[in-house]
């Protein structure tokens, strides 16, 4: 393994968010926040001191392949986390490490899990930073690495297979580069557009501004208690609900319509999908909740925003879902394990990937029925390979053996099997609320420690697509050949 | 389609039930209950009146294809299932025909799931019968048609791969019908072998036969409310927890110790591993429950009579789990999902299928992290081919999906969540009792129609894994070419 350019890359990350970090510490400046001054400051040098010297030798043979890609990422994001999480720990507010630790992972993973009780009474610049990083999350720390370092080979992409969602990864143009500055060019772009439309709905600026990063990110940290529910706009929660949706359609699609590509990206199958799901679970879970409800058009606004929420694994809220029937609380849990689109800054398996799954099970049935008939898989018109179909199949096994050994582990725990349940689907998933417990008006604080530990691998393992931070545990890795 | 074949092989299967059928009725007069005499000829001559005219009619083209094969098997359990609810029904002690139709149907896919509130009521003839269905379904009604027609020709293959449960079925002779033959011997003698423990432990005659039907066929309809606990026996439960263990290994390796194959047997993976996994989870659940019992034998007795009969899918109880901690009745319900071995009378997943599962993931890991690697998987030294590995994992998929699907459509009923997944991972893996509302203590009465009918397709589809369910569902088997 390449370790000297694995810490190369690693200490590039560092220097960046070090960087990144400078942003919520002029935020603390712009509100007065001294006491705050320290806690980003700290974290700032020690992101230096270990980065810099690891950037500076940078080594001969930069050469790296898919093992060198899967370690600079999980190890990236593992240090990233533990760094990051200290202006919570430092300014006191969240008084344990572990607890510092949760929420800044649940920040980067976009998941926006919380163990904070009463996340008003953070000051400004902490709330920044808490929303910033879903922001740096959602489309990623490597991405954005590839994005502003001069040069790039082609091993390069390594970096970002590794780091980028679904079971194909669809380079935009030829150049890495390009790729990666399209990817944040649209991504920066869709964020200012909705911070535009949530200022024109009278939402206040600093309010604007982090619900944006955290809609970008599909993460879901709120700066009130009661979430989006807080603003009691139906205005809000539109936009909100369309923005969602839109930051968890696959990018690319994007990029087809700039170059006015329109048919490419009407034939696109997830696209289809995933909006089709929206709109059928959108409407049963209306019928399902209408009774509890004045009318047809507030029930069908909150199961929009929760439907749209939680599929594209924000995870924001606009009602306490936890009370509706069991059919909807069913439907919400089983759209966590779907997710938004590949390629966009959403968790979860995917819809492209179900897609997959959907097609080779109708095969498998076909076969069984008539052993000799042949048929192919295909996705938008082209055809899935058998290798690509092969490791979605594996991909979603090692998804459920993670799902259920996790539940077990969380079993140890003290809460209720729903909880538990739904506990690690949300963050699994990345969405962020679960049910009961963890539900949109609980919070992650009375989860024992092991319980918090096996939640954030959780949370790692969802958003890195699994097998980064599989492969940073793996005995396969570290072995010599 | 090969209609006119089904339809004669339909025949001979109600036909031969219709003759399983007398044995309740013999039931019926040792004890004088005259009141179930009509109750049990009336559908046995419905059997004939159907079964007789179908079957007398020989087709020229006896040739089937795994499309005829799914069809014979998922009618003749329909139609087996729809008929043999009628002494429920006609007698009077179920008067709804949906329930009757649910307890037959428990019965013969050998789930033990009851919506009887008092079994106790119930006369010998018709408990007994209740506990034949186990037995019946157990082995199969097709592998005993098999073993008793005398002539049989390779087409037939499709009928026994079509209800012989397991990713691979292994032919135990060339000569099918000889195949059928070892098994039932076997089957028979194993049951014979426990009726004479049980007696031995001085638990009452009729008692000890039906035990032993349930417990042969992993079924776990038990004659008394609350199950084995009632005989409040050690000996009994320990002899019981042995049996569950026996009929959940594979039959094949009966056959091998028979012609002292010793060394193939020992070698089988598929079996240590079931052993392995019961071993553990028992010191594990005993561990969990030990602060709940006096002393460590009867924690150690209690956690090893539960998990053997969850994991060989039976359903007996001799305690009250529902009441353990969190942590045991997660363990219980994924074990529910494991089952027990290939070519056993118990349902599951199976264990052969769960380790090339977990061995497809292992390479699936290895490969991603070092693409070049080439290995394939083994199971008892032979290689698993592509083929069998891409099956195995559309079965674990569509397994998943059915799972979720069904937990939907009971989420529209009228219990909890627990409740729900629990019903659909104990009629899916036909084990019988769940947690909450269908718990130990519990039963399947109060749940919806809509619900009832799930559970229903639910139980067929375990026991017959799958395919012949979805056939007998799908567009596909009905188009024609």
């Amino acid at each position: 393994m390449n370790f000297k350019m694995i810490f190369h890359i690693l200490g590039k990350i560092l220097y960046i968010t070090a960087i990144l970090m400078l942003l919520p510490l002029i935020v603390a400046i712009v509100y007065g926040e001294k006491e705050m001054y320290l806690p980003f400051i700290a974290p700032i040098l020690l992101f230096l001191a270990i980065g810099v010297p690891l950037e500076i030798f940078k080594p001969k043979n930069t050469l790296i392949f898919a093992k060198e890609g899967l370690m600079c990422v999980s190890l990236g994001w593992v240090v990233t986390s533990i760094i990051g999480a200290l202006p919570f720990y430092f300014s006191g507010y969240i008084p344990s490490f572990l607890d510092s630790l949760f929420e800044t992972v649940s920040g980067f993973t976009t998941t926006g899990a919380s163990i904070l009780e009463n996340v008003e009474i953070l000051p400004y610049s902490l709330l920044f930073w808490r929303s910033f990083t879903h922001w740096i999350g959602g489309m990623g720390v490597l991405v954005f690495l590839l994005a502003v370092i001069p040069k790039t080979d082609m091993s390069m992409m390594h970096l970002l297979r590794a780091e980028a969602p679904g079971p194909v990864v669809g380079k935009l143009v030829a150049k890495m580069r390009l790729s990666a500055r399209i990817l944040y060019g649209i991504y920066i772009l869709l964020t200012l557009f909705l911070i535009i439309f949530l200022v024109a709905g009278k939402m206040p600026f600093f309010d604007s501004v982090v619900t944006s990063f955290a809609t970008a990110g599909t993460g879901g940290f709120a700066i009130k208690n009661s979430s989006i529910a807080y603003y009691n706009s139906a205005y809000v929660e539109i936009v909100i609900s369309i923005f969602m949706i839109l930051f968890g359609v696959n990018f690319n699609i994007y990029y087809m319509l700039i170059l006015r590509n329109f048919k490419r990206a009407y034939k696109n199958e997830e696209l289809k999908w995933y909006l089709g799901i929206i709109v059928i679970t959108t409407i049963a879970v209306m019928i399902n909740i209408y009774s509890m409800y004045s009318n047809v058009s507030e029930a069908l606004r909150l199961s929009f925003f929760q439907v749209s929420s939680i599929i594209t694994t924000t995870g924001f809220t606009s009602e306490n879902f936890d009370l509706w029937p069991m059919f909807s609380k069913t439907a919400i849990l089983f759209l966590m394990v779907i997710g938004a689109s590949a390629g966009s800054t959403g968790g979860g398996i995917k819809v492209s990937r179900v897609i997959i799954l959907f097609k080779s099970i109708r095969n498998s049935i076909k076969k069984t029925i008539s052993p000799r008939s042949i048929t192919s898989i295909t996705l938008s018109g082209e055809i899935i390979d058998s290798k690509t179909e092969k490791s979605v199949l594996d991909y979603f096994v090692l998804y459920i053996i993670i799902a259920v050994s996790s539940i077990m582990l969380l079993s140890l725990g003290k809460h209720d099997g729903i909880t538990n349940i739904s506990a690690v689907l949300a963050c699994l998933n990345n969405i962020g609320p679960g049910l009961r417990v963890a539900g949109p008006l609980g919070n992650y604080s009375s989860f024992t420690a092991l319980s918090k530990i096996t939640l954030i691998i959780n949370m790692l393992i969802g958003r890195l697509e699994i097998y980064p931070i599989i492969a940073l545990m793996s005995p396969i890795t570290w072995k010599r050949r």
